[in-house]
């Protein structure tokens, strides 16, 4: 038998165990051209709140008591396609089910004898190149400036800081617990971190962090963590709108310092960056990434959940901050 | 005898007479290199508020007991420069004083046989250069999109939406009475106007106006009607912060709704736009302004005020919307 977690209801608000459906199917079986997938590594990401809900998206949102689907590595068990064998691991867009079929459509088959699966879903992944093509595309980080980066113990957080120091920034990171703090600077060579639970005037941690001001920002929570950002932020300043974790459960429409007036006085761009809007530069991002990970340069801590009835769980815990880098499910 | 118009007080809130001073003083004497200058026409905007105040920003504040400067054209009564002549019209930033002596730095001869003084002020000033650079720099619109444009009847809103016509736009223009949304349509050659004093629901109202939503919004006002924009914007929307006149007056900090959320969600972009960044481009830019004045392409609408001591009047009524087009006061 086989198991799928379908979207039972759509979460108002925080996302609960009860929004989640674990059920019981048939094994699926294959036809010609298709392969048979078990389910290895599955990536949990906030961006999957959004698709949660039925409000219009970049993406369309996802169908009630149908599966759900994110990134996953699966390793290929029967295959009656000719460009899969039996063993294959393959990453992509997949349902959180234990076995599905494919007819290979968007699969990539990826090395697993150099480098861990899950990396697949990480560093080397849409959370690498999230960090990478967010920063250097619309944050255009230029030696000597600094970067503020937010859900910096974050899967997509910890990278952006890593790359911005390889481009020679100064860089700090915004965490919510000390051990995070501690990790940004001992394991990814943040310069400082500031821990948002313990701090009671952020503007003014941000600015003693930051004594030459901000030059770019890579956001990923939103709320009043940026707001705090904007009183110190350069003139020319770049903020990467990446995400905004921190009003992605809330019900109403959230309020904030209005924005425009920050960027009028500092002619600063703020800009949403979806890492999809910029696939053309996926093969040369992920190749400067394996090399900088090869090199030692880059590194990256993930949080493992085991078991496949622990998904929604795992999902329902990063909005809790418990995990720290990439947050994947061993399956 | 000389008058001259001092700031007063740093006004608290919206500006009052009271936070002005006219005195009376000397009529200056020139020096060698010097030229006597007589004002004509004196140019109050929006951004001399954000000036007034002491709070850091892209230009210095204006000094206590000092006059206040803006763009003003005058005529040369008296040279002792070889580069200026008795009769000569010169455009400038210079102060609120009826003469005043120069060095010539930073002046540029105008010629008044053929356009109007005060269209220096304006359409082919720095109203004109931040309509048609804020447009094109940031908004870089495309023809068959949608342009929404706030503060629509004031002096560089009525100038943007006739560029982005030119430019083969649907343009969609706010303000705030029927005459001027009448004006928009009829003079200015807007496709629909809204008039958000009358307006219950804005964001209805934006999308019936917009049906293929909004891909650019030029904004001078902020606040709630910009608010109502966000709910209506296109993936790939551009957002040129031009002003924020709606704000400039209060005293804490303003509150709106996060903008974070719709920009991640439609990979939009918003960039505060100050037109003297973009000085290498005035030259190219005044040049296709003033070949589609001569075209009879582009037409403007300007409030003039007359009298010297009527200039903080002029000023003051800015904030209430009293000027259709750019406001001058003529001397």
């Amino acid at each position: 038998m086989n198991h799928t977690i379908l979207l039972n209801n759509r979460p108002a608000g925080k996302p609960q165990l009860s929004d989640f459906a674990l059920i019981t199917e048939e094994q699926p079986q294959i036809q010609s051209g298709e392969i048979l997938l078990r389910t290895s590594y599955v990536s949990v990401d906030p961006y999957l709140r959004g698709r949660m809900s039925d409000a219009k998206s970049y993406v369309p949102p996802f169908e009630l008591n149908k599966p759900i689907s994110s990134g996953i590595i699966a390793e290929v068990m029967e295959s009656n396609n000719a460009d899969f064998s039996k063993g294959d691991y393959v990453s992509g867009m997949l349902e959180w089910k234990e076995f599905q079929k494919s007819n290979g459509t968007g699969l990539t088959k990826v090395d697993t004898t150099s480098i861990p699966q899950s990396a697949y879903l990480g560093v080397l992944g849409m959370t690498g190149l999230t960090a990478y093509l967010g920063l250097t595309e619309i944050g255009k980080p230029q030696k000597g400036e600094t970067i503020v980066v937010s859900g910096a113990a974050g899967a997509v957080g910890s990278i952006v800081g890593q790359i911005a120091k390889i481009l020679g920034c100064r860089v700090v990171g915004i965490a919510g617990t000390d051990e995070k703090v501690e990790m940004l600077k001992s394991e990814f060579g943040f310069d400082a971190a500031i821990n948002y639970n313990t701090t009671t005037n952020m503007t003014e941690a941000i600015a003693a962090a930051c004594p030459d001001g901000v030059d770019v920002y890579f956001d990923n929570v939103g709320g009043e963590i940026s707001d705090a950002v904007l009183f110190n932020i350069n003139k020319f300043a770049r903020m990467i709108i990446c995400g905004a974790i921190s009003v992605y459960n809330e019900t109403s429409i959230p309020q904030s310092i209005s924005v425009q007036p920050f960027l009028v006085k500092n002619s600063a761009l703020m800009q949403g960056f979806i890492v999809s809007n910029y696939a053309t530069k996926f093969p040369e991002a992920v190749k400067q990434l394996a090399t900088w990970l090869q090199e030692g340069k880059l590194t990256y801590t993930e949080t493992v959940v085991e078991g496949f009835d622990q998904i929604p769980q795992a999902f329902i815990d990063l909005f809790e901050g418990k995990n720290k880098g990439k947050m994947v499910v061993k399956i």
